[in-house]
């Protein structure tokens, strides 16, 4: 396959581009390295792309390009990217993640629904002008999407075919929700195959592809922004700070390891969709508490409570997600929640000197007590 | 009551300005007139926003301030405008609205959503910031973001209290569904009382308050990317155009003429209600070809039928809208479709050396053949 990753030096999107070549697939990555600024410095030390992309065209099978200069809200330049490299797949992670980054205020709420949306509409577009609707697309979405309805979690799709009811919890969520819009939109008017991977929280450091070389890895934040939270529980228990639950910590969300996230998205890739597949991508489900007492009884970590600084609801309530393409298409976690813990841990302990202790605890509130 | 009005040079902006100063209210308007540029001329003579607020201060009985230098996807601007009139409601008419000019391409696609979801989103932000979270925010989405689907439209929320799933037709209507993701997420975050009304197509130019100086007389589009459906059908039997019918024609439309309009915005300024309330805004359902056929039975014009530039369904397909707020309100359609047509053609005929014959045809189409 021939493969172009938007947004290729991120915390997923490296590790898929490391995948990719380790089975010998020849991709192009676009990033514009912003995160390295706007975010704090990664827990993991990381090359700069270019000393990486050198070592992964040496030690992995497939070959490598890149472009660190193009940013994907820049319509003529994605395009021109896209003719010329000519993918048969694109896989779009170039989105700015974070749900406390875009309740902070008016103008990083707009940053992040600028960039996810408007990357992700230049991509629709840039296909139907180039003429190239065959294109796969594999947009990542998320499970935050669907909120925590009573009724369950269908997969994309109520059983009568209209789209799955939205319920965002931030404006972060909400541009995700956007994107998912505009794409189904755009694939039933356009006929583009499109997989869009409404995706759990994504947990741990290691894969088997960026674990060949220790210059590969990935980077890795723990803060209260851009860290998910069993991440934040490693570093805050690797620094011995309490891990902070929010609230009565009865969040119940779906989750994967970063080996499965870049699994399931190849397995995806290789089974191209007719037309828009809505794909529920998860491992497992677990409330936010049963995390913090896992990471507690690994790393002797205390567990302490804070005010939620969110609006959500924190008591243990009904969590019911389908998981239909993955499993008929094989799937079955690789790694366990537990094992990929211990590991992440170990690695964060290695670095525990880049933590930024006072980065672990919330600082944005969603509304005013 | 003290009301900004975001949009207030506008089709339906300048009629809701004029009706609530008919009503003695006082009316801040913000609109940088910027649709006079990008839209062709309007059938109906339009003075400056200047003339027409002196006009509307003479003539009406409540007073009107306005400030045509401020785009609301400003967002200091818009700020400092709603700090300084510290209005009881605002009423958000300010957007892009037309399914044509996004879907033609790229720029317009992201002109569309830019503007139509940044404005609504600083202006939520704006009241958060200035904790004026009680104020009333009526925001206009429309009753295309439901598509239609074969189960019926609720209004708002499925019957378990989910939003209902939306299925737009356009990118100008993804941007409408993306705006009433933030909004319903923002309310419930802040506790802001929101109406927010999913209107149908608006026909016709005549309301009781502009009605009362022909210098208050609002903009009429009438060509196939502004104009609405019947009033394009108007324009086209003004000029001896055939009626462009798209495709079978058997597209069913919510609609409501622009005096029903401004009066059910005025009804639910009101009745302000405690959180998020969704409201379907029409007086009926007509199908286009239906359509059609009355505007050729009270002009003689002939229909015609055209191959559907948009990808939608043209058959006779279900369409049952429910409307619940505003008849609880007491609301009853003011004008009859026929009568209100019957005056729209009377006044477009005044003014028919004014329509652009070559645009009233399609030109923009959803998806190649």
């Amino acid at each position: 396959m021939n493969v172009v990753v938007l947004g290729s030096d991120g915390y997923t999107g490296w590790p898929l581009v490391a995948r990719l070549l380790d089975h010998g697939h020849r991709v192009h990555g676009i990033d514009h390295c912003g995160a390295r600024e706007y975010r704090g410095r990664s827990v993991t030390p990381i090359d700069e792309h270019a000393t990486r992309a050198a070592i992964a065209n040496e030690t992995l099978d497939g070959t490598y390009s890149y472009d660190t200069g193009l940013d994907v809200t820049r319509y003529r330049g994605l395009r021109a990217a896209l003719s010329k490299h000519d993918p048969d797949a694109i896989v779009n992670l170039a989105q700015i993640p974070s749900a406390p980054y875009s309740m902070r205020g008016p103008a990083d709420a707009w940053d992040t629904h600028r960039n996810n949306v408007q990357g992700s509409l230049n991509l629709l577009w840039a296909l139907k002008e180039l003429d190239r609707t065959d294109t796969h697309v594999v947009q990542l979405a998320t499970m935050g999407e669907y909120g925590t309805p009573e009724a369950g979690i269908p997969e994309g799709f109520l059983p009568d075919g209209r789209p799955a009811p939205k319920e965002p919890g931030s404006f972060y969520h909400a541009s995700k929700v956007a994107t998912t819009v505009n794409t189904i939109f755009a694939a039933r008017a356009w006929g583009l195959p499109v997989t869009e991977c409404y995706q759990g929280i994504v947990y741990g450091v290691h894969t088997d592809a960026t674990d060949r070389d220790p210059a590969l890895r990935t980077r890795f934040d723990a803060d209260a922004t851009w860290g998910t939270v069993l991440n934040r529980f490693t570093a805050q228990a690797a620094v011995g700070h309490p891990l902070t639950v929010y609230g009565e910590g009865g969040q119940c969300r779906a989750m994967l390891s970063l080996q499965d996230c870049v699994r399931c998205i190849h397995l995806l890739l290789e089974n191209p969709p007719e037309g828009y597949r809505a794909v529920n991508q998860f491992d497992g489900a677990y409330r936010v508490r049963e995390v913090a007492d896992m990471v507690a009884d690994e790393t002797g970590a205390d567990v302490t409570t804070v005010e939620n600084p969110r609006v959500e609801d924190d008591s243990a309530h009904a969590f019911d997600p389908e998981r239909g393409v993955l499993d008929e298409l094989g799937y079955a976690p690789e790694r366990s929640i537990r094992e990929e813990l211990r590991r992440t841990y170990a690695t964060v302990c290695e670095h525990r000197e880049r933590i930024d202790t006072d980065s672990l605890s919330p600082r944005t509130v969603w509304a005013d007590a």
